[in-house]
């Protein structure tokens, strides 16, 4: 089986570019694929809140549903702000292309940059939460964490890597299963709450209470505000669906639009759900706890049975799965950016597959490397996450505001409070996410959140000067300034180009290139650096016996080095051509089959190639050069100008010239 | 400070071919750069015969008087064949040449992979014993002694790689230190012994006697033959100058055969004289001792003194010097296996410093492999080493006795008993190392021995397999069968060569390698692979507009690869062409200097590489391939076909065509 048969099972058969508009998603499937970062959070937003509050007591627990409430405020005005953006930008409108779009290309390449990290990050502290859930049933499985979790993300890179629809298949079961127990569990719970049949769970013992509550000055509005950025982690992955709209099946806008709705719609009601039941149930998280908040709320409602196992698998599950949400869409968003130039073209290079494959390779490397980085510690991870979300979110709400003061004439809005509707909506959200951003960094600055600060701006300069390059190749190879004309009529001789053939020994690899080049060129030399002088005393004799009719230049190297000799003498020539262009070189080289032939040859040709390339840096011009390969095997090459004595190919046979 | 001045900091200026000879070794510098490894072998010795001995109690140890003269005989007899091999093979004979040239090809290249598996492990033993030196006299030193290995493998790589001679000049330095320190000791030893004022060393205590003791039969013949086994390593290192004739000056036989005895007598002197002093002070050697052989000598001789400690830092440093013989004579041998074809040729090339640079760094790649296996434990490798040595010695000693009998009659040994005897000494001297080599072999097998006895014929086997492939490549060169014929006259017609240059879109570059396409054949096509049919509609508009008279085909691409298309295309043409000729590619590429610019580009062409590399493996022809560069940057490339409307260059510039 070879490479491409192997790819092929893995992979799956390549996918013709005109079956593109059929591998859209369905509703359903996009809801999953879209939605498994934003969804999966509610597994961990509440408890975020309430280990934050329980440093004022258990007294103070209470407050968590009015920050809760607030949260989902907060939710809805960020995503009625993206069903707006999605109107507005069908083609895919992330924080990228808006802010980019109103407010100009740094805010852009910012929103671009935290978006990018962002993606990075969920899937690396994705996959770990999933491996930290296993190894806490398994043990024995801890010191194996981070090969798992690579297999994890390996295993997401190849569904990833067989196309959008197949892997939006296979990734809807984990969150529909998660969706489906939260929302019983929530169902249950609300039905016990109000016939008034609540066991409160066990709370951790005085002692421990004790050590969780360190704020000494009770409630204060720092540590609401802390308690508020910390739950607004169920924010993350709202954006999603924004930069995924030409994924959707069309009418794209419309689609896009409605499915965030729907996971608006279960985010809400999970996360409030949640934290309703664990107000209710009187539900204490502390550092360092067993079990998590959800856990604890499943286990007094369900009972410990196969619903409350049934539960945790499906958390586990979703929790290592959100990462395909980000592998949905770096790859797009890279596409995006290198699209306009910031980002290496092989990112908008669909593969076989109709996906990214290379962003999503790349995506795949890089949340490796923080994986084993950072040892596939999730809480190590944390605190450099949501920052990115929320500068995009607040860079992309800005830009909204400004695209309503800019269209406000244009799309004609009938009512003047219309737009002021608009405006307000998002201003206000921009407000608000700009107040947690600002929370976030401070709260989580010292503990990690410092290295996104740091990689943000460097990232904006990589995309600087990756464009910088771009205009350089561009204004390079432009034809602006040239006028069409007819090539063929310009150049009536063929034939006079001024050619030298690299050989050291006549044999016939080399007399291939030679005849080769004789047949395009009346103006062909023979070139050989004369490295072993008793090789050079061989290869004269021989030229003397073949009288070849081309003129052979032996170059002297006392230094037996290659390059330096072979570009003296290739300057030389070049003055001697008409009009100085650069005299083209032949190589000779041998096609061998396996790797370790490889190895036994063409040392020289490096030397040789290294040595062309490094003059045509110096000298500003490209110098043509022909590769004339020999295949060596049992398949002897029969040369055109000479008899062989054995029987030769018909047709190839020309009579012998006697000297 | 480019690469280039670097390296001629490090290795020094270029050394021309023509200084080949003044390059040469005097004498001393010869006796220094060759004997380093043999002569460093008595300070242990006359330690692992005594380590052997202990076995059957104190009163054994006399016997290793005895051995140590059994070994000096066959020492002696070594020697002297030896002698008589660098005689007869002036150009370099080690046991490669004379196994080879008497025995057959098998038994040269068994001794050729044990000679080289031995100098490898020179290196690695000679540097970790150096290193044990000075870690047990800096103890805080212990956890770095890899590294420190590799340093001093990197030192003596680089002076090796600055030339023979000057590496010859500063490893004289500790090879005479060593000399004179250890006769001065022997010197004054002696001469206390005569003057009957000798102090013996004191004993190990009675319970580390008793556990050293335990042979229960006493003297057996199996210990004495190990005893002897173990001393032969004072042998190792006496095949140097044999393979290293060609560094003489000249007469070259004749300064190596006088720089041998002087070798020989100094090695047999000091070794006996040690072995001799060990037991007039009543030596003990136990395993795991603080104190060596020579250094409780040195003690008892000298007193705790400077001179002592002279002695000691001089065997410190001939130790991890000793690994500059096998750097002097590895390179060699492999370039003259290599000259047989049965490693790679890149072996026979000199460096810029007339040295055959691939040797040593081969060398010091591998020796550093096995540090790093090995944790720079000597100990550990003790058991590999020797065997290659001897089995070497005997197949050597075997050649020389047929090289006698093929040589009688011709040479003119006057009279009959000079061929006898030389045939005697070196049957005598086969035979000898033969028992040495089988003693070797079974007392170290299970201790590692075993790993050589699988390596030799693992590397014989590749030696082999290499000769293979360069026999192929001779097979395919080869002209024979082939008569010389007039090229020039054969093609008159110059310019019809079938062409197709790819290009996906029509810029400065594509125009440049179109043109320089059209300028030698009038058979030029242009090649577009549809992969994004956007770009294909940009490029057909551009074609329309520009009417360059040159044909172009659009290949569709459904699954978005570029090589398949490439070639079904490809072999479409080739059946066109006449004599079906495979068609010739051009490549327009871009030139860009710097590493991460390279990244931005040319991944295409790398496709495209990898598709005509299989093609031509498949059908066993090569296909020409013109790589036209494009140097991005500030200056831009003048089309010479087209009229720029700003001022051009003069002397390219031709009247524009009006369609």
């Amino acid at each position: 089986m070879n490479i491409s048969d192997m790819r092929r099972v893995i992979l799956g058969a390549p996918i013709p570019t005109t079956e593109a508009a059929h591998q859209r998603l369905s509703k359903a499937k996009a809801l999953a694929v879209f939605s498994s970062d934003a969804l999966s959070s509610t597994a961990y937003a509440t408890e975020a809140i309430l280990l934050v509050l329980i440093a004022a007591g258990t007294g103070s627990l209470g407050v968590s549903m009015w920050i809760a409430l607030g949260i989902a405020a907060l939710l809805l005005i960020v995503a009625f702000s993206y069903y707006q953006t999605i109107h507005a930008y069908p083609n895919g409108g992330g924080a990228y292309i808006v802010s980019k779009d109103n407010l100009g290309k740094m805010p852009g390449l910012v929103a671009a940059s935290s978006l990018l990290i962002d993606y990075i990050l969920t899937v690396a502290v994705s996959v770990s939460a999933g491996v930290a859930a296993l190894t806490s049933a398994f043990h024995g499985l801890d010191p194996l964490r981070i090969e798992i979790a690579l297999v994890i993300v390996i295993f997401i890179t190849v569904m990833n890597l067989r196309g959008v629809k197949e892997s939006g298949t296979f990734f809807a079961i984990p969150t529909y299963a998660f969706v489906v127990g939260i929302m019983t569990m929530i169902v249950i719970g609300v039905a016990k709450v109000i016939m008034g049949d609540v066991t409160p769970v066990q709370p951790p013992d005085a002692e421990t209470l004790a050590e969780a509550t360190t704020a000494s000055g009770g409630l204060t509005l720092f540590l609401v505000l802390r308690a508020y950025a910390g739950g607004c982690t169920a924010l993350t992955g709202v954006e999603a669906i924004s930069n995924g709209i030409p994924a959707f099946r069309s009418p794209e806008s419309r689609n896009a639009g409605q499915t965030l709705l729907i996971m608006v719609a279960l985010l809400t009601t999970m996360f409030l759900g949640i934290t309703f039941l664990a107000n209710q149930y009187d539900v204490v998280a502390v550092e360092g706890s067993e079990q998590t908040v959800v856990a604890q709320i499943a286990e007094a409602v369900l009972g410990e049975n196969i619903a409350f196992y049934y539960l945790q698998l499906a958390t586990l599950l979703i929790l290592s799965l959100a990462a395909n949400t980000a592998f949905a869409d770096f790859p797009r968003l890279a596409s995006l950016i290198a699209r306009d130039r910031y980002l290496p073209r092989q990112l908008t290079n669909l593969g076989d597959r109709l996906v990214f494959s290379n962003g999503i390779i790349s995506l795949a490397v890089l949340a490796s490397a923080l994986i084993v980085i950072f040892g596939a510690e999730e809480h190590n991870l944390l605190p450099l996450y949501a920052v990115g979300v929320f500068l995009s979110f607040t860079l992309s709400q800005t830009g909204m505001v400004v695209h309503w003061l800019k269209e406000r004439h244009e799309e004609g809005f009938t009512p003047d409070w219309e737009w002021r509707f608009h405006i307000g909506l998002n201003a206000f959200g921009a407000f608000c996410t700009f107040i947690v951003l600002i929370i976030l960094a401070v709260t989580k600055f010292v503990e990690g959140a410092w290295i996104v600060t740091v990689l943000i701006p460097m990232l904006v300069f990589l995309f600087i000067r990756i464009h910088k390059h771009y205009d350089k190749v561009a204004a390079s190879l432009t034809l602006d300034g040239l006028q069409p004309g007819h090539i063929r009529e310009l150049f009536p001789d063929q034939g006079h180009v001024p050619v030298v053939v690299l050989a050291n020994s006549l044999n016939r690899c080399s007399l291939q290139a030679i005849e080769y080049a004789v047949r395009f060129s009346d103006n062909v030399r023979v070139c050989a650096i004369e490295v072993e002088p008793d090789a050079v005393i061989r290869l004269k004799q021989k030229w003397q016996e073949w009288h070849l009719n081309v003129p052979l230049d032996v170059v002297p190297s006392p230094y037996r080095a290659i390059g330096a000799p072979l570009i003296e003498y290739l300057h030389k020539r070049d003055i001697e051509n008409p009009q100085g262009d650069p005299t083209t070189v032949v190589l000779p080289e041998f096609v061998v089959s396996t790797w370790w032939e490889k190895l036994l040859h063409n040392q020289t040709s490096t030397a040789i190639r290294d040595a062309l390339y490094r003059d045509q840096i110096a000298r500003g011009r490209g110098r043509p050069v022909i590769n004339v390969p020999y295949r060596i095997g049992d398949e002897l090459y029969e040369p055109i100008a000479v008899e062989p004595l054995k029987k030769g190919v018909t047709g190839k046979l020309r009579p012998p010239t006697t000297d």
